[in-house]
């Protein structure tokens, strides 16, 4: 997984049926921004941790993303 | 996801019999053009999302794509 | 999907069984070569379009291959 | 798979369900920090083979994981 | 999939069980060192076909492994 900062939101009226349930926030993972599906109720500014690829749309029941906020981070130790 | 902004379109006479049905377009999703199965109506210049990977042949009918786009994006907040 | 220029082909004696009917083409995505299973019957030159990961895999009867090569390009519109 | 040096660990109140039962830790795999789902009871600064995507939620009895560490390199031959 | 050189091997004590009967490599990419495990009993300075992700744990029998050495490259036609 990856660690991020949440930075913003983003909106979209035509999009696939499927994700009309989903909220898309954008997530700084250190090498630009990235859209996730969030899971937890993140908010902008939180630490989260973002998992991607297949894993991400079985998470989110089959929706067509790849990349889903699956934790806030409290803090972290070490490097 | 990716967001990118829709560059054009590419053309193929000889593809794969499983393609016909799909319209392919080029998105600069910041790190170069990859081209993507169009699943919204998007055109030239639409700021779009972009599913990468399995996710994207299954939301194509199990089509061999590994990108689809799934939204326009109307506006975004934050950074 | 990424786009790139067939640019030669690999022979291997000692291989994984299930690869014996494949073909190999050398492909440059930009980055680089990738080596792609041929599905259109491409040459060296053609632009093509390679998918890439477990959907290349899928459309190659499962073959262990992760990139194939599923359109020859004939023209591209915009960037 | 990558090789990678544990630097640290990483802890979530508020997490998705299914992730009650995984420890985290940050690996540097040589591109920056990720952070795996330890499987082997691994340490700060053990050296730790990790595999990445679709398989490491398979090996995590299908959390939504994308990174697993799966075994402590005693060493290594060659470069 | 990825043309790369072995450079060495890999040997861990602690691992999990799954992985027993597998043999790892480190092969050069081209992007640095992966991990991958052979199925086709190749050595170091063998130029080698490696595939990546998902469709490398099928290959391997459902190992959690996410590279696998798939053929020995006897040469290389073309760039």
């Amino acid at each position: 997984m990856r660690m991020g900062i949440v930075t913003g939101s983003v909106w979209a009226t035509r999009k696939a049926e499927c994700l009309q349930r989903q909220t898309f926030l954008t997530v700084d993972i250190g090498e630009g921004n990235i859209v996730a599906s969030d899971q937890v109720g993140a908010g902008v500014g939180d630490r989260v941790l973002v998992v991607l690829g297949r894993t991400a749309a079985q998470y989110c029941m089959e929706a067509p993303v790849d990349a889903a906020i699956v934790a806030i981070l409290d803090k972290k130790e070490g490097a």
